[in-house]
């Protein structure tokens, strides 16, 4: 049995998150093995870096599995012309047996988009969150630096889940201007709980529009409950970005 | 009666189109005119500042139209909140009398997006077109050169309209990089014929890829026959970018 490691991106919009369900909705990880199925002719269960919610976006999801067959280049190229239009290949590697798409992770990315403007637009209602009011990004920088470091941060963890524990390490949680009324969020961490970035964008936003600051998004953040976090942002701006796994464990993956 | 002009912005994947069509397929046109009546309460016609193909992006499409009502800043809201998601009211005028959104147009600019990688990206997949084999910038830039100044454009028309002539004068025909494997072609003029950007991204990819240069595009442009001219570009990476109008006339258009 070989191992492989692929890189993916999709478009979140029209799939109800990564994760196959058994009621036939679709999913992509569903979409997935279904091509894998048809190409290796064997049912195939992949493994993801994690879930993603309905309706988000992945510009660097990453999933593994095994199987007898070779695979080669081909094999991304018949994924790429049997995938929905929404979901596409980007490279795939063959992966030490020790690599696993999930516990092997040490850092997942995000990025959350938002169209900063009085009017909504067209070609950005998809892949942003449309926000009407003015954001001031040194202000959203404030509100959100006292999240970075090890927490608990149960207070923006939404239930459902059942994680052993509620404590994350964040690297970078940064807000920038990226182009014309164009807001990029972007949050690194060791990993993430259930809701946990929109949690936080919904709650920075909140915080900075009634006037508040980093002193009350640390008072949230210590209070250790969900009630204590605000409105949780719609999944259209978000984006799993790239996750990261230690550098010998890539070493050992050869390009397909 | 007064005149009012409206700069908008679509999505065009799901519409056959600007204009109005009369088996009530879904259009640009026939979306704005509906949700005008709407608000309104009377049959009112826009006039656009030209047509889009089916499939075609508007970042700045501009369409007049006149009533007797009064409008301000919230019909602006009123018509994003009854419009589809997929388009948009980006701003809107009081428009001087002589104002006219299609023949007062003094020249259009479009932009043609290609996503160039040897995989497809799922989320650049609606708004761009997807080139496997590497372009090279500096090439289709010499190769488009010939297209530059007033010439009758004969050779990139599609039939099927009733112009009176094919004489188009092209001030700017550019390409560029404009992020990773992300290429911007930027094409304006005087006005185009039917599909006559297309046409041209079409012709000016296939004489690249067979290694032709700026003299055989020229040789297309003077057979003034469509034959000549080679694959018409997919509508997906398509924007009517921007519509301008002579100063005096923008200087007479009051802001709602």
């Amino acid at each position: 049995m070989k191992k492989y490691k692929f890189l993916i991106s999709y478009d979140g919009t029209d799939f109800e998150g990564w994760q196959r369900q058994l009621e036939g909705k679709p999913t992509v990880q569903g979409a997935i093995e279904r091509a894998i199925a048809q190409i290796c002719s064997e049912p195939i269960k992949v493994i993801g870096s994690g879930r993603t919610d309905s309706g988000v976006h992945a510009e660097g999801q990453v999933f593994h599995f095994k199987t007898d067959k070779e695979l080669n280049r081909n094999f991304i190229k018949s994924m790429n012309s049997i995938l929905p239009h929404s979901i596409s290949v980007l490279n795939g590697w063959e992966a030490p047996d020790e690599f696993h798409a999930q516990i092997s992770a040490i850092s997942k990315t995000y990025r959350y988009l938002i169209h900063n403007s009085q009017v909504p637009n067209a070609l950005r209602r998809r892949y942003t969150t449309w926000q009407r009011r003015e954001l001031n990004i040194d202000n959203l920088n404030a509100i959100c630096e006292p999240l970075i470091g090890t927490h608990d941060f149960k207070s923006f963890q939404t239930a459902g889940t059942g994680v052993k524990t509620s404590i994350r390490t964040i690297t970078e949680a940064h807000w920038k201007l990226i182009g014309p009324e164009l807001i990029e969020f972007r949050v690194t961490g060791t990993g993430f709980l259930k809701q946990m970035i929109r949690n936080i964008v919904g709650t920075a936003i909140h915080l900075h529009q009634i006037g508040h600051g980093p002193k009350e998004m640390s008072a949230i953040l210590n209070e250790l409950d969900r009630q204590a976090a605000k409105a949780t942002a719609p999944p259209t701006g978000l984006y799993l970005h790239r996750v990261e796994y230690p550098s010998d464990l890539d070493n050992k993956c050869r390009e397909l």
